[in-house]
């Protein structure tokens, strides 16, 4: 056994570079990027791949063996994965999670921080199962998966295990109080402060991010004093079980109840993510996926506090720029990366009737439209890379979006099918622009998840603010970007993107994209739209989980 | 003029200074408590008298010569204000303090609260009129008006700037991000941090502190950002007028919209306070009083963040003392302070059926129930001195409760009449103690706001714990307290109160009292259990107040 403590001993290192880091916010990561044999290991990919495949038609090691179970999975690479996990009781989750609480409590912020570093290094040294494991669940190209559902997820996992301790540490745990009397002795009192969870948390992940978005939520409700029941997406349950059984092995080592960690595993249809959220004693909600849900959620869970992110219309305003063929270059990157199946994607691109004055001339609204259709062209020219970039289609909404766009007045840039030698059963789409008015607003303030993007012409660059403001104010968004050489321009879409509740990006010519956010350093998402209700990671987002009550007396 | 950020270099040390009262949570106090000469000067008191006077039966200087206007008050201590307020109109308040934001905006934290420390001095510096207001609208004796109204209620404001300051503070306003590159320059980024309130804010005041309970949000709201509408009680409005005009005046001295800070006084029965709170443009609810009415904010005012603090069964748990003099005594002036009419006044008081172990023997419950009772007569034996520690009964119905709790089966100590020859009209009564079981929940288990307190016998004090935590739970609390001299049984009764989610006071037995908390030490109620949504004044009260935006851009 390591206690708690222990683990904070050993990570405190760790810990206090995360926490000095959301407080600088300039760059840090504390997990390698790079899947490369130099950074991970010769034997590393190879075993990740073995373990990945061990799991395959297969009960996984959660549950007992008598246990009903679900299998649910398909890649979208071409293959079912047949994986078999414990149907959920939601009752017998609940009354686990509770009975696991108070012996958590007790631990402390620090000793909670530490067996959450240790859940987190866990997870590092096992990122290329989780890379198999996310890209055969969501249909993200391996580098993606790698990165974003292995160490950029444990980079936001390990930011909210900071925030959490951060704001759970704030405040002394004693203090002493010593208020003068005229005329005899001071009163002076004890008082103590202790952190105390909220009560069961649930966490409700997406298909296409099934670590990133999640780990957030995890960890600032664990480390806060909470409980936590992992509800996955039934199309991307791995991710989530391999984490949830790296937690509950950390955990029982650490000497608490393994079920402070649960699988919420579920057959499609059973609506257990409604019936957990809103159980009396699940006093946390954190959810990423639709709006319907997440909106029916904020609605329903009112016994809970609820952290959604939905979806919104992610805006670029372009009004000018000095390197055309790097903007070109830099949004044909964003509009491809993963088919658009990122909720930071890039859906309703600005630009004023007049047209965009570039380093190579005026281009009006057709001409950009072609222009970026053929970078478009260009990036996915070559099969093999191209399917690198775009993942596979996740599943059947999104490729029946893409064909309802397809097939509309003014498509610009057609659909097209990309094969993968590798994978090919595979559903490898291109995106497709489609150039609009701003008065086609019926089309545009619907959210296309997907690789579906709008070139809307509207009055003027400043109209184009407008309109930004006006449709992110009610409609939402997760990014918003703006091109211009006017400095005036750049501080009115400041201002716009302030007025919408939104953060904004740049100028971005280079190898930074809209649809990234850097943990430690970029908030994701805000309670500014209706997009979302918390930015990760702020305040809001890791205070809302705990109360510090306080005992005081006199002192003897 | 004097902008912004001047006022917050004249108060940039007070500022610092309450922020790390904030963060030590020792003793600390910015305003003078004592309404002595020597510290607020000879003519302090009388000209606080005269300027009370000459708003009586006048137009209150807000709203313009030609407004409408509702005069709603009358001293519970026997005569009518008629201080005629201008009536409020929603939409145009709502409208005047949306144009006002964006100006605010730009200010930023430490400018508006060099503001807010203005507006507080300025109140400060008027606090025996602010004393003669709270006196003369809740009912409450002079020098706790003075106290609760005046100087403590303004070290709840100063903490409420402190804290949203230093949440709003925490994080760069800009900050450099430099990510390696492999075989290339790093990527280099500026990224600005905006703060940007969350809308506009609403706080509803309640009758019996006007300002204690309303400073608080008031000055969190207006520090992160926000315009603030001051809706008062109909019964305690020149409290909050006095506040706004004084917040006006030093906003349009700053070169910002006197409509930051606004009042909405109503006649009764306009129900204004719902028509605001649902209000789509209004995203911040503050609210101090009836459960009713606060579970109502917090289903209908959905578009809003909704801080409630309500009611609850404030419990005290007996086991043994060794001072059962000092015991009655401390417990006997809790239960008789301001008749009750706090919503920190004990109402339960639980007591083991084999009694209570003291130095003066073991006492059971009936004759616990009976010392109690003879202490409160001995506390308010001189009539004199029962009226300045009772004050009046604020409304009917406080009297009709204590009329009801008379008649109750097990009246221990029935309610008597008290006579002050200054105040021949105002109601003045004596706390009513009724003896009941546990098994009399359908009693204990309402909330009898006012002097009426409930000994209860509990089969141990083991069962004292249980209940306590049950009750609770279930009903809220905003305090507890335990007597006992077995540390095992403090231990158990710190652990209850974890588990009931409420603060607790051990042994009071000398000059601190159970229904008082000290501004920038105490956590004054808790989201822990139903009868308050925050802390006053935690991260989670401040936090959902604002969002922090950012804009990155490449490095030049």
């Amino acid at each position: 056994m390591t206690t708690p403590a222990e683990w904070y001993e050993t990570h405190r290192e760790l810990l206090d570079r995360a926490v000095a880091a959301t407080r600088t916010r300039d760059y840090w990561s504390a997990y390698p990027e790079s899947p490369s044999k130099s950074v991970y290991g010769e034997e590393a990919a190879p075993a990740g791949e073995k373990a990945f495949k061990a799991r395959l038609n297969a009960d996984f090691p959660l549950g007992g063996p008598a246990a009903e179970r679900v299998a649910t999975e398909r890649s979208p690479w071409g293959f079912d994965l047949g994986i078999r996990y414990p149907k959920a009781d939601a009752a017998a989750l609940i009354a686990a999670a509770r009975a696991a609480t108070p012996a958590w409590r007790a631990v402390g912020p620090q000793g909670r921080a530490g067996v959450a570093a240790e859940i987190l290094r866990r997870i590092n040294a096992r990122s290329f199962e989780f890379a198999q494991a996310v890209q055969h669940t969501t249909g993200q190209a391996f580098v993606m998966a790698f990165q974003a559902g292995g160490p950029h997820a444990q980079d936001r996992g390990l930011e909210a295990v900071a925030a959490a301790l951060d704001a759970t540490t704030r405040g002394p745990a004693e203090a002493s109080w010593s208020k003068p009397q005229r005329g005899g002795e001071p009163l002076r009192m004890t008082k103590t402060a202790t952190v105390s969870g909220r009560g069961v948390a649930l966490v409700i992940g997406c298909n296409t991010f099934p670590t990133w978005n999640s780990y957030p939520g995890l960890f600032a409700s664990l480390v806060t004093g909470n409980p936590v029941i992992v509800k996955p997406h039934p199309g991307a349950v791995l991710p989530l079980a391999l984490t949830v059984l790296i937690a509950r092995e950390v955990l029982a080592e650490a000497g608490q109840s393994p079920d402070l960690v649960s699988l919420a595993a579920e057959a499609p249809g059973d609506g257990i993510a409604a019936t957990l959220a809103t159980h009396p004693d699940v006093r946390i909600v954190d959810f990423t996926g639709s709006s319907d849900f997440g909106n029916w959620l904020e609605a329903n869970a009112r016994q809970a506090v609820v952290y959604t992110e939905k979806a919104g219309l992610n805006t670029v305003v372009v009004d000018s720029t000095d390197d055309y063929k790097a903007l070109l270059r830099n949004l044909s990157f964003s509009l491809s990366l993963y088919s658009g199946q990122m909720c930071t994607t890039p859906q309703n691109i600005l630009v004023p009737a007049a047209g965009v004055r570039t380093d190579a001339g005026v281009k009006s609204p057709d001409e950009f439209a072609a222009d970026l259709s053929t970078a478009i062209d260009k990036l996915l020219g070559d099969p093999a890379r191209a399917a690198g970039t775009l993942g596979a289609i996740v599943n059947d909404g999104v490729l029946s979006r893409l064909t309802e766009a397809s097939g509309a007045a003014g498509v610009v840039r057609t659909t097209g099918e990309v094969a993968d030698p590798q994978w090919p059963e595979a559903t490898i789409r291109t995106p497709v622009v489609v150039k609009l008015d701003a008065a086609d607003d019926k089309v545009y303030t619907r959210e296309w998840f997907g690789p579906v993007s709008f070139v809307i012409t509207t009055e003027s660059t400043a109209a184009a603010l407008e309109l930004f403001v006006e449709t992110v104010r009610h409609h939402g968004a997760l990014t918003a970007s703006v091109y211009s050489t006017s400095p005036e321009v750049i501080e009115a879409a400041r201002d716009a993107a302030l007025d919408a509740g939104v953060h904004l990006s740049e100028n971005l010519l280079g190898g930074v994209f809209v649809n990234q956010t850097a943990a430690f350093s970029d908030l994701h998402g805000t309670g500014a739209n209706p997009a979302a209700t918390a930015a990760l990671t702020d305040d809001w987002f890791v205070s809302g989980r705990f109360f510090v009550l306080q005992s005081r007396r006199h002192d003897a």
